[in-house]
């Protein structure tokens, strides 16, 4: 009796910061997921919040991802959100990326530094097709907030509309002031 | 107009360490999930690896989890598991899971320590039936791989066949010895 | 028989880097603790010292603002001063504030980040008067004595004696040079 | 014109755990504050907490030794507490005391590690007369608080008070169960 | 013309804790230069001291592997000692191994958990002979000089030198008594 | 009968960063080696890497380090080099120092907070010739690399042949974009 051979599935990773989550962000999750059968989304930084770069939660920024892929129609089996925390030293940082996510085939990047990092554990980097960068960028969304000029139409609905259940307004106008430390 | 309301889901927590995923965790999930529109499955003390009573990184323990519940035909749509490392002072710890997972309803525990530091913040925790412990926990399982008994039945299939693909009783028996540090 | 009420003291929290202690920070603690029985004082960032914006250990901030209380007149009944290091996230601040401080009613601070952090924590948080903030901050105090301008005439008596046993002078202008690690 | 002389205090250390706090301390104490002018009560391990030999939060004990001096008509002019983290290596440990803690002159001390470390670095250390040991230790009240055998004699009164309030029984049984690590 | 070739030499590591160094280290030491043109001496646990199975610093360790290797005759010009801390996670010791160490061919090693895990990098491990382990180990050492029985003749005369100006008997004697922490 | 007093060598201490290692170094390093019997190299932010101001592992550093070394001639009898990672508080820092380099004489250095730091513990500092500073500066070579000018004839030839095995060029250019962080 011939068994049918177990199809080993690809997977894919891809990693961000998310702060906040944004239209470039599911662009790339959408072409990701087209090349491959399985995604993991790292969102790096987690243990950051509160600061002027990185005003939210990895909690935060899961639920925006969350929700922003749920509406946008992307089947849940299709992925996962992985939070992971940054390393002492970037020399262990593939490292610590292996030790918490499940084997995968390839890496979604177009940074020069997380691409310089994998090459020399031989991991395959693939680049993402750039999608406005000027405009849909975390540090431009987070200028907008602050400013207090157009930034909805930046981030899919639901993740406008957790920000604003987030308070971004009046977070990220706190942390651009100069008392950033708690004293 | 009358605008229909948007339903908020219940959403549940169900923490572990899956040293290794067994049937015992199978249930409590499917427990779990039934009580819940989601359900976080937080893969605890996930800096832990090679050692005596965490053998198996989080990678490893989120690839069981993954290939178990598809496998028991859990909807993906379900749950997603979201790996936490130990923080320094356990006071800290209701704070930190609440920084990484997003906002949750209830937590499905029959942990004292981990209901007690729950209580502390005033979140809702829903115990567990018992599901054969003395048979089914990561102690018993980690015990018979290493010396040699039956152990396969007592996780799910996929569990086992990722077990030895991680050659888990070699790994086991080596940490087993009394050289548990790397020198 | 009726037994006289334990009367709970009213607590307050005063948090700052005093970097160094000036008459600002005298006036805040006098202000404090005309509204409350007993105040914690805390030593914030107490983990860092040598760096320009931090110049002073913990152990020397301590000792200025106990003389300087001591030399005020403030009872010491009223008082402690307690150091806390920093949290790796600003989201475990508030919970690791509370394990080290005994239980309190009232947070005295401006500082907006504190205030962000302690209001989803639901801590009540009453603000300071401004004592002439442009002249009385840490950061104009640090700036005189590496210029050599006046600024003695900003600090209490007893810091000032403090701070010139502790050479900060010559501590200040080493850390405003380029070279501010150890090689 | 002849100057007063300022007159230097002499300042004294005394290090515990103080999980809990029990008449051995405060016996400790009152014999160093005779031998001083003003005492640090350094708190020590101050990141521990609900674990089975470290209980308490250093915020609970901090609340346990003001009560308990408060309460045995002790000067709040001539003591404050201080917590103090554990550092990673013990050959820092001295160097960290240091940077928080203001200058002192000799340190009270039965312990013969914290003793050789000490002794390295030329710090006077004076032995602390027993208090009948085998009852007043912390080990010991923990012992009995879990165990339900009389305890309330080995503390001040005031610790008694809050112990209970701190739900002591229930905590140290719950960390004497096997599940010691929130999952 | 023709150039010569730079000969690339052959490297290779050996990893111990050598608390304390003693002639099981030597020999394996030995064995190693005879096999490679350069030797790693990995001191590791660096952060380790005044623990029961770790009385020893690196510094302290440093010492006493150079001044035995130097009193054997072997030549300064085969061999480097290196430190390594502790990784919070044993999936990044070899990374953070090979991070701190430059390139090298070999390991020489009989611990199973560090061929466990140089294995899964692809490093070549070779075993070491052993040199009557129950008598020559760190273990059997520290303990005959806490009983006071003969140790002198297990480790070379320099390091026994060392270890009695280190005050060896008073620290481990110290240090297996029962108060191991500072407090 | 009289015995040969045991000569005590003099043993200094020299500490870089030694990114990358150049002549200026070398130039310290051989007036340090004419002043001593021994000298420790120590490797400091051992941690740092793939970091703007940091770009150089461990590793690498003291891959440089030797191969200049063995290439100038000079005795490898003579140094060690030892990796040293930063302390979270600089008031631990000479401890940390203390606690891994093998006993000392004298430091040579002419940082201002490094002496700062060390003449607090009464450590006897010498400060070395400067070397064209202006030209023979870490951050002048690293500057020259990633602009493409001129950059060899500053450093050993050892140095120059390890940099360009390393890709130093294309890593110091992907460490000057902006997105300095692995997302």
């Amino acid at each position: 009796m011939i068994l049918p051979s177990r199809k080993v599935p690809r997977v894919g990773l891809l990693i961000g910061r998310f702060q906040p989550f944004h239209y470039g962000h599911l662009a790339a999750i959408r072409f990701a997921v087209e090349h491959v059968d399985y995604l993991y989304v790292v969102v790096s930084s987690a243990q950051k919040n509160n600061e002027f770069d990185d005003p939210f939660t990895a909690s935060e920024r899961i639920s925006m991802i969350k929700d922003a892929l749920d509406g946008s129609g992307l089947e849940p089996s299709k992925w996962m959100a992985i939070p992971m925390v940054d390393t002492p030293s970037l020399a262990l940082w593939v490292a610590a990326l292996n030790s918490i996510i499940p084997r995968f085939d390839v890496v979604f990047s177009n940074d020069p530094l997380a691409l310089s990092l994998f090459r020399r554990y031989g991991v395959r980097v693939k680049s993402v097709p750039y999608f406005n960068r000027k405009l849909f960028s975390g540090a431009n969304v987070r200028r907008r907030i602050g400013e207090g000029t157009a930034w909805e139409s930046l981030v899919p609905v639901e993740a406008a509309r957790l920000l604003k259940e987030f308070g971004c307004v009046r977070r990220i106008r706190t942390l651009s002031d100069k008392f950033v430390r708690p004293s």
